[in-house]
């Protein structure tokens, strides 16, 4: 694997200079991944943005009522939606895991609505999509429309957090240029 | 002052059965401002959501290149382009408090173009719409621009990253409808 | 009271040299609101268009079947959506008199479907907004629809009315770079 | 000719039933056109309006800085812009006979990027049409680019002022779904 | 009348200059048309892009369940709302031919909801005017709501290749600048 | 692998009931990938649009100015910003089959902005996406921008062509919702 620089537009930090508790996290992350993830390079440009962004990005996968595939199913359809290559690449290697699905990913980066979902995953990803693209006109209606297809209240705030929280992402990411790491291309292929 | 719910679309807590950490924060807020910002109460819906939301923001208020003016005046601008009732007379009345300045706020809100900002604020503001209007365009040559107007990469980041938070803070507001304090409308004007 | 300049790109002229029937609306309108109004000023820069200006503007006044309320809340969604600062600013104030209402103008300028209004003038400000963003689209069912909420077909014309000419408003405004008056963003707040 | 009925979607009056003023006009109309161009019956479904419409119509027309030929290819490229069927086929054909130029109305309509046009005609269409479709981002430049191309800021202010009234008729004729005369169709070609 | 360049960003070929076939098919439509269609001169310009270019065109007026009028009003509908001036004027003179109507070319190239079409058109002209300006949101339900209209699949497909095609046409058009004939403006009124 | 329907809202025919020019270009083009691509089932429906579609697709690999990997480039961009599925994935699988570069597709499915290209392609994809996103606003000074990289005058022609041309299959594809063989996904990586 050729290494990937993890962003052009501002400069990553040698990891040994990092504090304590930002090793320790690129660590446990490259040792799960194999490798190490550039968007955790990215942000240890500075690192009380890196435990900000890690913290909240924790708080949705943990404290969650949906799935893991669910939320990596938003995450690409927002990132498709917002034309952004860091986290269609290294997200779409995530639902090709957490899905156990070859294909779905492709799908979701290039258009949700050809996507091969359920309706509830439909209801969920227009929802996701809705706030990503017209955010100003998200209603009570739309809202209800995922209770009809069986989600809480709750499960709904969790979709639309994953949203919000990846319109922030794909902004970083545009804004610095963070470049998925070769590996992610061919993830669960 | 009338109460104004903090949010219509989700449930709002008691105060008393939350997380003493929250109750902590929101007692804080609370003596800060005389009143208690309804943007508390709806995050404490989510315990996990709170931490994790006003632990990026503070992170984004506290280690940054820029002053709070400069910060609050970027939020406006985005939160205005986002058509976010809360973000709009929440963050427009710390434009007024932070800027002393009666005015800026309601022009940010409206059309940051027509504000009375000087040139090197204008390429700070472009930069932060940009990000949120038509994010999938933002290029180098746009980082570059605000350099010559003296912003320094770090300043770019931060500029960046509060352009790119409230983006998920306009979105949750939306999706939750949340609903700023009465307070809010008239304070510093 | 700071006097602020009533537009920036074109030269006001001095009161004192303007036309007779000029010089009555303005002193009028002076008295009526305790200042000066500077859009009175700033279309004074052309007579003969100051008088077609406020001679269609008190047609859709007088001859209406809308109250005033309902005219000055059509004015706000529409400058809301078109950016507009002199009007969110000068007809927010009159949105907050006419309607007895110190929040409903700045939930207009942000966002009118997050606005506290009933389903009839709900429909009134979906005719409104869509006649200003996309009237290409517009149709017999969008007519229809408000008659089902108790519009007459003259009230619909006089809805659309307004609309219409506030999009010519706001583009004046706009070109002119319009500046409301001080005394506009606090009355009635 | 056929008749064409002038709206379909608010009632036409029959001409004797209207008031004097009125009628003098239509007639006036009718006899300069050799018939009654429809916007003169739909207007006076409403008196007040019909007054204070081609009241501010005379005052573009007759208080101004342009030649009639730059007024009416400035309405017809905003109407284009506005894909209105009443104004692009009776200004169309007043670009034929003022312009007598067979080709230049439908070159307006389709694309007036793509008319034969010189540069100063160019850089007025160019404000004309952001005044239309994109009026928020109109700034001093966009004035000083006409005044480079040889316009006062009287001029100026003629050109935004034509583009803001057809901004608010376009949308009526929309409203309305005003219908042009036949003869339009034909005329000067 | 004026000879008009047929388009005014490539060179034009002389025809003496033209493969043999080209040199046929321009001379049957000139004789068929009175004079030669600017579009055959300007596709010349690349003979094997010209066989190709006319060859889909063929297939798509001759292997079809439309009919001829059907045909050219997607045709129009399409390029207006692409802003074609070439399809515009010359697939307008065709509307007016096939449809023995003098006006419908115009309501279409302005807007196709204001034009006089029944409902079935009207469906078939959504589908198409959709697969121009949201392709990416064409989904089942669009084509099933056709069928309800009384096409079958295959028309179905044809709309959609009529729709397509001119996608693929006005873009050249465009680029090239291809300019219709004088002849085109008048023929049908 | 698992087999993919071709399409899924047009019947697909038996290749055995094909004429039988389709069926030998059939079998060419699977003895070629080792599959038979799904684009050429689905466009078999109807024969005579197979032969105009490959027909034209053929003229614009072989009669042309620019390289067969400037040419997937070209059209992986613009399916990009269109968000077709089915010409990102196959048309993908050529970009890294032809640029010998396994990164790049991904980069040009997401945003061609971010693609690793140099200057000249970078104005090479301007153009095409430009043609494909605001094809009314091209203009010569889009093209003028191209000659200064080097492209010839045949060369620009060429490259709108192709961004035209998947203009329109990007529509076919969308209208008749075209799924990519599974082997697309990989091939190349």
């Amino acid at each position: 694997m050729t290494d990937v620089d993890p962003m052009t537009r501002f400069p990553v930090p040698e990891e040994e200079s990092l504090p304590e508790d930002l090793r320790e996290r690129i660590d446990e992350e490259t040792e799960r991944a194999g490798f190490t993830p550039n968007v955790f390079l990215a942000y240890a440009y500075r690192p009380s943005h890196f435990r900000a962004f890690f913290g909240y990005y924790d708080a949705l996968i943990e404290d969650t009522e949906l799935t893991r595939r669910e939320i990596e199913m938003i995450i690409v359809a927002v990132s498709g939606a917002n034309d952004c290559y860091y986290c269609n690449v290294a997200h779409g290697a995530l639902v090709r895991l957490y899905g156990d699905d070859p294909l779905l990913a492709d799908q979701l980066v290039a258009n949700y609505r050809n996507a091969d979902v359920d309706e509830r995953h439909r209801a969920m990803l227009d929802l996701a999509v809705k706030l990503t693209e017209s955010q100003a006109e998200v209603e009570e209606a739309d809202l209800a429309r995922l209770e009809e297809h069986g989600f809480s209240r709750r499960a709904i705030w969790d979709v639309g957090s994953v949203a919000a929280f990846f319109n922030l992402s794909n902004r970083m990411a545009q804004l610095a240029d963070m470049r998925p790491n070769e590996e992610f291309h061919t993830l669960g292929r």
